[in-house]
Parts: structure tokens; C-alpha cells; sequence
């Protein structure tokens, strides 16, 4: 690999997402860029998550979660969300549609999710996740991850 | 699923590539818009194919590709790329790094991939590939999926 993998990387165009995640009354929500459809029929969106976050024992247990889209002007939440604060869900509104996953009512548009399955990706894991329903709730374009700089110290995890 | 899943997939962000496979002396190369990093150490990158297709085939034989960034001003290198023609590859320059992999000389960079493994996923494959080499080729901005318009005429596609 080249000694710049950071910015060849951020050649591959990416959004900017909050995932929620609930297994009972338990839940979380955090940052992920990693997001990409997979299928047509029946439409399937794949997520490479860090399996030893707390929010990934959480989809497990559970098996649903939302990807609920950022927007241009919420850079700012992206970074909020990428904490591991306890509490951070605290303060935002949620709403919940089909499978009880929280839905951040300020995204741009959500996706209700079922997971289908796993795969394992080197050092993530791969949720492959059924779309239950989705909408549009807010005006925007996406925000794009290559726009974000190193707010997620990703230079870092490169070898 | 909403009346309007097309526009609500097009909130996710996705960039645009022409994907280099071979098998011995057997090449293709084909778009795709379904490509995303999913582990950092090792760097592995996800591509989901439709399992129908030709480059597929040569894909499972071959066990390795090339993933090649377009840049804004490539859209119709993209609907090139995007057609089943025989001898789409010709007229166009390739050259090879690592794994013998087709690399297009007029994309912004390169990823020269080996297959890992294939996850399943509805209508479509999932190939983990691990990065071999990739560097940059040429300068400019990368093209976005939705900026595209209904070129692939992925709007047929969903039910």
C-alpha cells in the first residue's frame, strides 16, 4: 500500500450517516461513513461496523437499526455521534417507524432496517440489512464524508 | 418501501468506477456504483455485483480486480463501461500493477484488489476484496452516482 492511503481512500465517495441501534429499551446512535446499497430486489444497504463497539452488541441483540442520512449543514451532529458519550442521544428528537429503531427526526431521510446478516471485513463486520421502510424528512443534499477533514482521526488507523 | 425508493436511495452517497477484471487473458471491465471501504487494517473494499454477469464470472475465475475512480468530467466513460458491448475495453489505455488486474490510465487512481471473500446479498454479491497497490493517476474531482442521472436506468429496478 502507498504511504498516502488516507487520500486515496477519500476517493471513494461516501455519505455521512447516524445509525441507531435498539435492543428492548436499550439503544444508542453513532457516526458511520461506511454505508453503501447492495441490492435492487429486495433492497438491501450494507454497513462495516467496528465490532467492538458497544452500539454493535446492540445491533446484534436486537437485530434492527436506522441509517438516518446527514446533511450538508450537520458536520456538527457527525461529530456529536462519533463520540462514546453515554448519554448522547439525549437532547435530539426520535421518532420510531416499523422496527422500533430510533430515527433522528433532523436527518435528511432514514432507513428502517432489519439485519439479514453478517460478513466479516477484516477489522469491521458487515451488517447486511433489509430496508423496511424508509421516507424523506427533511430539505438538503447529503453531506459528504470527504468534506468532514480527519474529524474522525481515520489518518490514524492506517498502517 | 415508499412509492419513491429511487430518489430516497440516492440520499446515500456513492461515487463512480469502472471495475477491471481478468482471468489469464480473458479481461472485462465494467461501472459500478456500489463500492465502499470496509476495513481499515487490512484495507479491504466491498464491491456488490449482479452474480448475472459476464465480469462476474471472470470476477469468481480470476480472484482478483481493479477498482478505477472516474472524475467528474468521466460520466460518459461511466455509460461506456455501463453497456454489455464485446469489445468495450479497446480504444481505451490499461495498464497493470500488482495483481495483473486491468487498471484504466485515464481514471483519477486505482485500487488493484484480490478477492477475499463473497458475502450474499438479494439480487446482488458481495466481493471483499484487499487492496493490493492503489495509487493516483490523474488529477480532478470524482464523479457522483446521483449526479448521473438515470444513466444505468436503475429506476426500472426496484419494485
Amino acid at each position: 500500500m502507498s504511504n498516502n492511503s488516507e487520500s486515496l481512500f477519500k476517493q471513494i465517495s461516501l455519505g455521512v450517516y447516524v445509525i441507531g441501534v435498539s435492543d428492548g429499551n436499550r439503544q444508542n446512535a453513532f457516526t458511520a461513513a461506511w454505508v453503501m446499497q447492495v441490492s435492487f430486489n429486495p433492497p438491501l444497504l450494507a454497513i462495516s461496523i467496528n465490532p467492538q463497539s458497544t452500539s454493535y452488541q446492540l445491533l446484534q441483540a436486537g437485530g434492527i437499526c436506522s441509517v438516518n442520512v446527514l446533511g450538508q449543514h450537520q458536520a456538527a451532529l457527525a461529530e456529536h455521534f462519533g463520540q462514546s458519550a453515554v448519554d448522547k442521544m439525549a437532547g435530539h428528537q426520535w421518532q420510531s417507524a416499523q422496527t422500533g429503531a430510533p430515527i433522528l427526526s433532523e436527518s435528511l431521510a432514514y432507513f428502517d432496517c432489519a439485519v439479514s446478516h453478517y460478513s466479516e471485513a477484516g477489522d469491521h463486520i458487515i451488517a447486511i440489512c433489509k430496508v423496511v421502510t424508509a421516507a424523506k424528512l427533511n430539505e438538503g443534499q447529503p453531506l459528504l464524508y470527504k468534506s468532514t477533514g480527519d474529524l474522525d482521526g481515520s489518518s490514524q488507523l492506517y498502517q
